[in-house]
């Protein structure tokens, strides 16, 4: 029997405080609580994932480095180094599987320097401003995704 | 028995065209196709739609004033427009119903001038680059919108 | 006996939805009362108008194009298009009649992106932030501009 | 029996060579002339005036600093002062009272320089381009100011 | 027989006024005369025109896109849309046949807003500041293009 | 006894070379050094300090991550990292406890790339140009802050 | 018996309206409070000062002129001037004594206008953000400036 | 009889390489080949031509400088230069005869440094994008050029 | 007997300063010394001179509009305010007598934003980097100034 | 017997990928070649090496600031951090011995955001566009640096 | 007898059109003239000169270059390559003799591109817009530098 | 016998200067002794030189075009045309054969005008900061290029 396809599912620094600092802004919705949705609904769709949080920009690299012979897409909310790392851009346009940005929050309405990002210059698709419900519209698109993409 | 909730879906200049020029740069899925996908999609979330083209910004805006009234949300693709129209910025954002703001392709990844959007400034939510699955995600977005947003 | 001067008063997109939509922000006031005043002050001024609002650009230009023969005046409230419309600007710059500029709110408190006008490039004085008592101002103003302009 | 609400007019360097200097650029009225339009006028409205003219930056901080307690409002226009004084910008916030800016021409048709203004992010209404009438027409504006501004 | 190729002749908004206003600047060419020079000269190089002018940016878009199919070449002179209109520029490239932009006056000379042209980004050729003969220069530069553009 | 409260001292890249590297230019006062004077300084204030150096973005997130349950204030000197770091930011500002940012030297008479820090717009004050002293003065302030800050 | 050395205690335009209008900003703390503030922290640190506030940029620029003889250092809190004043910049230059620049807000979390400042080219040290007591701990850090500095 | 009016073609750097390098990109004409097409269209328009090339910008100025008394108009060409020399410019304002400005390609879809012309300042008008045909289209507009210019 | 014109020879802020301050910067000329330099210059020239230094932008731009009626020339060094008052533009070109600017340094060797001067686009010619013999080449020129200028 | 000066070559982000990845873009020669060739080269040039690859930014500065004692001269390619980590600048210049920066691709033919080196603020010399060969070329300039660099 | 000092007056591209053309801009006086005024000035303050013209920028480069040697100092009018030589600068730099930088209209006064120069940042000193007397102006400070300049 | 590959290394501006001048600044080293120790490398490598030197930037254009013919590589430093000639860098490009950009200073830590280069943008590798031996750094590289580069 053939083993499902694993999306790697990656996320940037402070992303790990998700829910329990600043709910007003945030939401009560923990990371955890996401990579449970992302679980059921990958389920659903005959998809594994590998959910992953980290602060260091060098470790996002080297997950994203290791994605492409174990994983059949990224899906990457970089968090603060969305708009910073050309490493974490390097590291994605040298992986040659699907790549989607996701952010919680409508980036373009927030700080002039959250407008850029270099993670969008190598992801096929960007979807925002959804909340964690993006999380799990990004799995669908992955899903998706044309064989000659 | 109480009416589905209508989605207005509008799209903006040259979207018309779709699928029948320039097949090797936008695909062959037209815009008609592209409407079938998002009425079936429609239907089972409980949805109805309305699924309009323009190629006219004062069009555009006035659809816009008048979904206030008739619809419960708003999915734009306004096209090039979305880069050089206050007009319809100040028209979405006069409108107090939810709006998800789609692109086909990633505008990220074209010409600096397609950078900057004005529509995501009033937008709830935003999808692209994910081709013509990102109308339907907008649509799956739509209906699982917070009541309190 | 000569019939009065007839000022036209133009207004661009959006200003359609004055009053009856995001009146803690907008006033009470619609665009049908402030044409109820504009007539009146009018009067009193020996004055007639021709108070006409349109979403589209192309219209706008077209009624400025108009204005030349049949108007002794031009009173614009552009709406968004102030910030976009070069079109709007050659037809003003073209019409040789007196142009006063309007806008409800002060335009230089707003957003970056409306502290530019091309309107005012074309406008022989400009009255913002005064709300509709700015229109009777224009109205004033226009009545009292020196003949040898 | 009550005092007349007091309306500060204040004017900026240079203001005081108006009429007598240039006069083919400038026109003939001086500034004692417009003081005494101003001062018919706001006969008329039951307003008194206070009418001053300095072409120092903290002599006038300290006249709109004055305003607060003994003014119903302030007109002012801040000449060359307009576009580089922060100081008065912060003046005029402190100030609680409405202020209307003039300009005697329309500073958006003359050098770059000018089209910026400090004075804007502090006032209510802004008129110009329209001459000594507008000194006039902010005296109207500020009579009709709404209550609850 | 076999049909004469027609070329589309596009004209922008304002450009109706030409020769009947300010012909201290524009001359007192009217466009009608410029139709007639250009009819003339299509006759001489064997090419049929279809000549039009509009105020309107989608009833532009809409020309163009339909000139596909109909149409040899298109000549455009997109007036103050040239410098403001993306959905032009998209429909422009959308459209394959071949395109040269026109100005009357040398926009290089004029405004620093005149300076940018979207238009040129989607042109074969470019003529400018040439007046009226302008058209019949691309007439005879569209007669002329290389079969294997 | 209730506790002494804890402030949190943070050093970023390259502070630990501080005092034994280019003596000529920062001092011959070591990082060291530094801490003895603040553990006396938060002494004589009845304060706690927990002092640390990282040349690692991702550790200092996390220090600042931690830092909300564990202590009363950030004081913090991100070195480099305070012109380039987002995330540093973002962990700041989601810590809901004071911050005060030091720099040794006066940041803003150095190349033009240190004039712009990330750090600021989440820091509750600013002491730079003073030297190791600027450590024992950001206790201080510390000690003293309203307690409704 | 030696004199104490005298630090200057220069304040510009506006901040004589401190702690009387807008408290809700700027808390309820008068300029004349934080004098005498600065006098009882002067009195312990064995130095005198002579503390100061004008609205006009030419008295801020003879103050410094002659702190050069008479004073043993100065710190400022230049207000609006800190954003324009090249010639309090050339003063503070000329003068040979130690500057320590304050202010009372963190001027990098308002508005863009407020983010450059003349000043600090001229200081030796910047405190911002601490309230009042910002002129205290300039004081004691002018209290512990090197000899050699 | 009188002598035929003489127009001086001048090009500029590196058009002396046209034809017999990179054919796939400039096509395979030869500048001696256009400079043949302009003489035989210069016959018909009774027109003759001085034809020349230099990789030199003083030579170029130089040029310039006798065209003054010489010749009847200038077409130019000056290659890199057109972005670069302002002592072109100075010595085309210089000269009183008419201008027009030729390039064979599309300057503006290319790199964003050849966007900007000093040419264009000086010229009557600008023919790019049409390759050689442009020489020849430029003699025509000369030969046409109004008496009164 | 005829009086000798008289040149009003007027410094800014800081220059009072000269020579006894930073002597390895300035040089130990004072501004009385180039006072009497300018005298004796004057003498022999046949002008008489009026020498004034102020900090105060007001009082350069009153000195400056009394100027008109009384003096021959204004020679002026307005240091700092060379690069921020629009005020004293303004009055340098209500002024219609001669006017030269004078800086002792080259100011275009300096800070960048000692490159701009206002100052400059009233002056009817620039000295600078001379130092004092600046003033007397500025008399000078003075002297000889064609008449109909 | 001395033992032979020690250069430490250090390469960051992503270079570990080298070869194994995009063949057709960076060449079939992997980090390991590199290391081989450079051995090579130093063995003859009487220098050892120390070559190391890390994706952490904060392990980059470490290495630096411990190659001052240990290392004759650092040789880096500090891949993506080059553009955006002011802390390895820092690093290097802390270290006072020989760097030279190396590139293989030509980063000024790349995207705009490559054309920026913080490394380069801080090398004795750059060598890019030329390859693996551009690391051998760097330590024969190495070993050729004069002794009073 | 020792030989005069020698002063090379150096100009750049067009200045030999002066006078013969545009005499309503530029004046009546020749170059020659200019040449001849500075030699009688010269001859009274003790000095020879050597006075040029060239349209080639590498031919002024070499004059400036020999210069080094020959002469006593350089006065330039650079022309238009004032604002775009680098070259020139190098030159004058590495030459160590005085230079002055002469215009004859006040290039501030022009157009933006003007308002740079390349050349003053290797000047002693300045003078612009006081026509052809500033050459002689510059001669006599040429004659009054002080020897320890 | 097979003739040896030819390469041609170009000087530009100012080049013959060294060594000879600011010894201080940039070494003792003469471009003729730059030519020898190249002479020397190149003879080792089987290569021929042409070693030539200019200061006219048209010169330099017409010995890069004729590079293409009769050598096997071009090595130039182009000096301060470097950043103004986009003539030469037309020319290298034209030019098929390799291309090595060679700077004897850091350019990146000089004035900001010297960190664009256009010459980078036609070149295979840039070697700067090196001094002389950046050209026979050069000559290896050359002629190690790969035969498919």
């Amino acid at each position: 029997m053939a083993a499902k396809p694993i999306i790697l599912i990656l996320n940037g620094p402070n992303l790990n405080l998700l829910g329990t600092r600043e709910p007003e802004i945030y939401g009560t919705t923990t990371l955890d609580a996401i990579q449970e949705e992302c679980e059921e609904a990958a389920e659903e769709l005959g998809l594994g994932i590998d959910f992953r949080q980290t602060n260091h920009e060098g470790e996002m690299v080297e997950w994203i480095q290791q994605a492409h012979d174990r994983n059949a897409g990224i899906i990457i909310n970089a968090g603060a180094h969305t708009h910073t790392s050309i490493a974490i851009l390097d590291a994605l346009k040298a992986s040659r599987i699907p790549v989607i940005e996701v952010h919680l929050s409508n980036i373009f309405r927030r700080e002039e320097f959250r407008h850029t990002s270099y993670v969008s210059q190598a992801a096929d698709g960007v979807i925002c401003g959804l909340g964690p419900a993006g999380y799990v519209l990004a799995l669908e698109a992955m899903a998706n995704l044309p064989e000659d993409r």
